[in-house]
């Protein structure tokens, strides 16, 4: 399976230029799944709930998820994509997983990050693992990282692939962890962080790059720049996230011993 | 609070050799908490099942853990240590807490690595912390490292600070995961692994080093090389890993959400 990223600048407040951005740099390579950048269509500094409530769109029915199943039908791909999502009077931070065949169950973040909680409602969805071409692909948003149990959760269900759509601002500490993640649960992380800067109602924050694609073994196999637009596709074997063996005597989901964990 | 490691190379099979050369080492500076590497007085290459039951001593009242406390009353110091065990008519891969008042209640390993399936029985103690001059330590052994449960337990049952022996052979895996282990718990960790080579009954084993000291945000206080003897000891402030907030918004316990894990 070829998996790729795009780790792209979205401009605030403009869904359509952002869709139009991302389709460009989709077009560039070829991949059966694609992540894209938490809140890819809106941007990520809101200012006011007014901004909040016009930029949110339902899913699957609002532009953006429409828009991106044409273009999952066009590439004959799957993408997984942050967006504001709108729903009985609540905004989410959440992620649309869209396929040929048309837009999966939205995934809802569960931890919300720092200002996040002042626009967004906490996630109330469970992680994901849906089944495309293949392939058993979890998702989780951005701050999940810092939390084993929603990589855990993923792994457990059967993910082979964690599709991790991110805006993150502090440099190194995702890339550290999702990759303690891969290796702790012997998968694969596709991590799809932005890059720029947005300064909006008294906050400045820079999102800092670095998207990654790591091995069931902790390696890196691509990686993005600090700054700058990106798009990486690698070939991986995603069998080898199947079995959990790490040598001959210790499988990482056999030896798990839930009795003794809080 | 002084915390401190010995990175040490003992020798297998006997005991009384490398408990004086740890009380060398233990000797060069001055902490109120070490840590010794996992297995410390045996060495960890067995090759038969009579050299197990040969080595393993009661806990606490065989001769290293009666001399480790006379250790701890000389420096008056806790310390931390890897032992064989026996009790019971099996062996574990245990830790030994020995004050200056004495030895503290055994932590018997619960993740077991590879051919250490065959010398030793599973743990069946709880993830411990305990008190010590006022720090909150919580223990677990190597392979642990690889399950976020472990140090998540300790965690959630308020240790500050994680004493890890060790007998690592994969360089750089640990270090990675314990960094994490460090950020995500927000307490400091302290890995004091083992060096030298052992080639015993067809198994040849190099150990990596590498112990390191990391704080809560994940910076690396004090580390060691790959390969030869080394002591290394820091002040740290173990009320910083009391406080689990890491923005004014985000408590990474209090943001746990467990009814979304599995």
């Amino acid at each position: 399976m070829r998996v790729g990223y795009v780790q792209m600048e979205p401009v605030f407040g403009n869904p359509r230029t952002n869709l139009v951005r991302a389709r460009e740099l989709l077009g560039r390579e070829r991949a059966d799944l694609w992540v894209l950048p938490e809140l890819f269509n809106t941007g990520y500094v809101f200012a006011s709930h007014h901004e909040v409530r016009e930029l949110a769109e339902p899913v699957p029915d609002g532009p953006t998820t429409r828009s991106l199943v044409e273009v999952a039908q066009e590439l004959r791909s799957c993408i997984v994509a942050g967006v504001a999502e709108w729903s009985d009077s609540r905004a989410y931070n959440a992620a649309v997983v869209v396929t040929p065949g048309g837009a999966l169950p939205v995934y809802r973040k569960v931890h919300l990050f720092a200002e996040e909680k002042r626009w967004f409602a906490p996630g109330n969805t469970p992680f994901p693992v849906f089944e495309f071409g293949g392939a058993k692909v979890g998702v989780m948003i951005c701050f999940d990282h810092f939390f084993p149990e929603a990589a855990r959760t993923l792994g457990l269900r059967g993910a082979q692939i964690i599709a991790h759509p991110a805006n993150l601002v502090l440099p190194g500490v995702a890339q550290r962890t999702m990759t303690t993640r891969a290796l702790e649960n012997r998968l694969f992380t596709a991590t799809a962080n932005r890059v720029g800067t947005e300064e909006r109602g008294g906050t400045a924050l820079r999102f800092t790059g670095l998207s990654q694609i790591v091995s069931p073994v902790g390696t890196l196999l691509a990686s993005s720049p600090e700054e700058g637009e990106d798009v990486q596709v690698v070939d991986v074997d995603l069998s080898l996230a199947t079995d959990k063996h790490i040598n001959p005597w210790n499988d990482l989901y056999a030896d798990r011993r839930p009795e003794f964990y809080v």
